[in-house]
């Protein structure tokens, strides 16, 4: 290689390759796409999400509870395999929650959260003994009026609207004024309706945001989830079984960002824990992961259908784009468009050698997928391979926008 | 009302009002959400659409051919509806096409646009003889042996990247270099192919970009569009049967916005008809619109379904959200978060008191639909209403998105 090199065009440090294939839980991409039995089609491998939940079990205190958040990835094949590797599940819909119960787990290990659940879901997590994360004061009326309905005490924790903020988080959920949980300070009161409809409390949940990759906010962020824990439970007329801790882990996306360093966060919460149980003896601490569990082992494979040249700009068009994966175009919420990590699955070893504009079929400038993206020479027939869609990937997308074929997904 | 009385909480003009309720086609809100079957739901006016394309007929010159671009709204009942008023469809996938055939439609008045085709929708055009807006040089191989292969000549129509922009436009599609269509200087290479592979040359097919709310913008790009047929034209080695103009007509979403004045894009239009028609005796000139004419005829209804305050903010929360409006709630490629008009459908002539968020049940901050919004006082069940709803929302949405069921929608 001659100086002017350009990088070789490597793979994400999760995956191997084999001579020029990525491989995908040891199976090559340019078998899987058959296997798959049509592109594009998202591919999420076991190994990754096993190795995931590993390291996080390694680092974090043996004490704590690991419970998977559906809504990152509600692949039947994947949840039921997380159910295979966690304590618990946690649901954010009706549809949510049966796909947990079909995995086999018992209610009494799901927990259910989101503002404006319907009674219909709520009926159908005190039948299957769900503990309910409860958002509002309506929410505990309507509980008690399903509890005497169904003849089972409903079983409720807390979902409180801290008075601080998780800093440095991609997406704030707690602190000021909020659509989720209970604000800490009404507490009190919904402690109070809970004894006085005689339901199950079961303990709180203070979740306060997400996508965080630095770690000394999660630290400073797990002091003040056990401090309030503490002061709120003085209110309670019952022991604290539970206490959910929420998540927050994020995964890196963009240049620049790093994966998230464990071992701190690990040891403060092992201290925090150790204090917490000398008062709350009987309580069970957990935390609740999605995106950080299943985001980085899933890619997003499609096919290059057509290279042309416009005015000096080189465009790649591919069988999927926006329509298939919205956040990986920069449109689902993002601010500023950034691009995805992307590589060609089946030119591994190959130099990045020219900037390509990786589209899709859409009628729209939105559904670009790889902006100016250095990448080895491309054919048609090219397998364009997204990193880091394992959540909020194929669920988080308008599949039928102009009505093209949805993507499929496959676990290996 | 003493001096400081609010505004009433008036509806879009389009609309009418019975007594509180909102009426959709003459049918009152209450009532309609029984007929739907369920909160949320999409509700399309058929007389909105039909004043729309009647006042369109209005100012555009007799000659000009209106074409429904499916993509804004493929409902097939709204699809079947458009047909009946409109000279032709356009369609921007195969399954596009397939919905434009059922209604009965001719293929020879529906055209097929999109960069990245597939093989097996170009033989879908082929086969229905509808003509294929080309937007490569590979497409016309393709097509060329597909028309062998099933032994009909494809109908192919140049969509041209012209070497102009269209001013003011919401979204550029065309000017600079795109993946959309074929650079303006590459088209008498594209119809010497054309010629040389045998296959019937329609026309051109000039589309600069969408959502403009400018006439005089529309005007100066309809004078470059004609300009630039003309000249393309000249390369050609058999008559111009049609040009495409494109749309690119807006419709107002946000204050300060307002409906386009057609009047003097029509007088334009004919002048220049007039004038193109004297060397181009034989093409018939059409326009092709999609969300001008169906986006105000469009409501999304869900209901409220819990109430809280937090920290001084009313927080209301509905059965609907992002996961069914991904546009309303400003994550859908834009860049600042604007409110989409919203009304409360059961209260029409009440006065807005209090400033609310309107929010969804999804577990994000994203699930906003009306920002700080002045409403009358709200109860639980109360309906509320998302104007401008017809085109790019129940298509354009992330339905599975944390698993909520899915809206439904009605042509009334």
């Amino acid at each position: 290689m001659n100086q002017k090199a350009k990088p070789v065009h490597a793979p994400m440090s999760q995956f191997q390759t084999n001579g020029e294939q990525l491989l995908v839980n040891g199976h090559p991409l340019n078998l899987l796409q058959y296997q798959a039995g049509q592109t594009p089609f998202y591919a999420y491998d076991r190994s990754v999400i096993h190795q995931k939940v590993e390291a996080l079990k390694h680092y974090m205190p043996d004490e704590l509870k690991l419970h998977y958040a559906i809504k990152a990835n509600p692949m039947a094949a994947v949840v039921n395999y997380m159910a295979s590797l966690v304590d618990g599940l946690d649901v954010a819909s009706g549809n949510e929650l049966r796909v947990a119960l079909n995995t086999g787990m018992d209610g009494h290990l799901i927990s259910f959260a989101g503002p404006g659940k319907q009674r219909r879901e709520l009926e159908m997590a005190v039948a299957s003994q769900t503990t309910v994360n409860v958002e509002s004061l309506n929410e505990l009326k309507l509980l008690r009026d399903i509890s005497d309905q169904i003849g089972i005490r409903a079983r409720v924790a807390i979902r409180v609207n801290p008075d601080f903020e998780l800093r440095g988080s991609g997406m704030k959920m707690g602190g000021g004024s909020q659509q989720f949980g209970i604000d800490a300070e009404l507490v009190p009161q919904a402690l109070t309706l809970i004894s006085d409809y005689g339901l199950h409390y079961r303990g709180l949940h203070i979740f306060t945001g997400s996508q965080n990759l630095n770690p000394d906010a999660v630290i400073s962020t797990h002091k003040g989830i056990f401090e309030l824990a503490d002061r709120l439970q003085e209110s309670a007329k019952s022991e604290l079984e539970s206490l959910n801790i929420g998540g927050g882990l994020g995964i890196p996306y963009f240049p620049g960002e790093k994966t998230i360093e464990l071992a701190p966060i690990g040891e403060h919460l092992s201290d925090v824990m150790t204090h917490f149980s000398k008062t709350h003896t009987k309580t069970e601490i957990a935390m609740e992961l999605g995106r950080f569990l299943v985001g980085d082992s899933g890619i997003y494979v499609s096919k290059v259908i057509d290279i042309k040249e416009s005015r000096g700009s080189k465009f790649a068009i591919i069988d999927g784009g926006l329509h298939h994966h919205l956040a990986a175009s920069g449109n689902f919420g993002q601010v500023i468009r950034k691009n995805y990590p992307v590589a060609v699955g089946n030119k591994m070893h190959q130099e990045a050698t020219e900037s390509v504009q990786v589209v899709g079929p859409l009628c729209t400038p939105l559904d670009l997928l790889a902006n100016k993206y250095e990448l080895p020479a491309l054919e048609i027939g090219d397998l364009i391979v997204i990193y880091q869609s394992g959540a909020y990937g194929f669920s988080a997308s308008p599949r039928d926008f102009l009505s093209h074929p949805h993507p499929v997904e496959i676990l290996v």
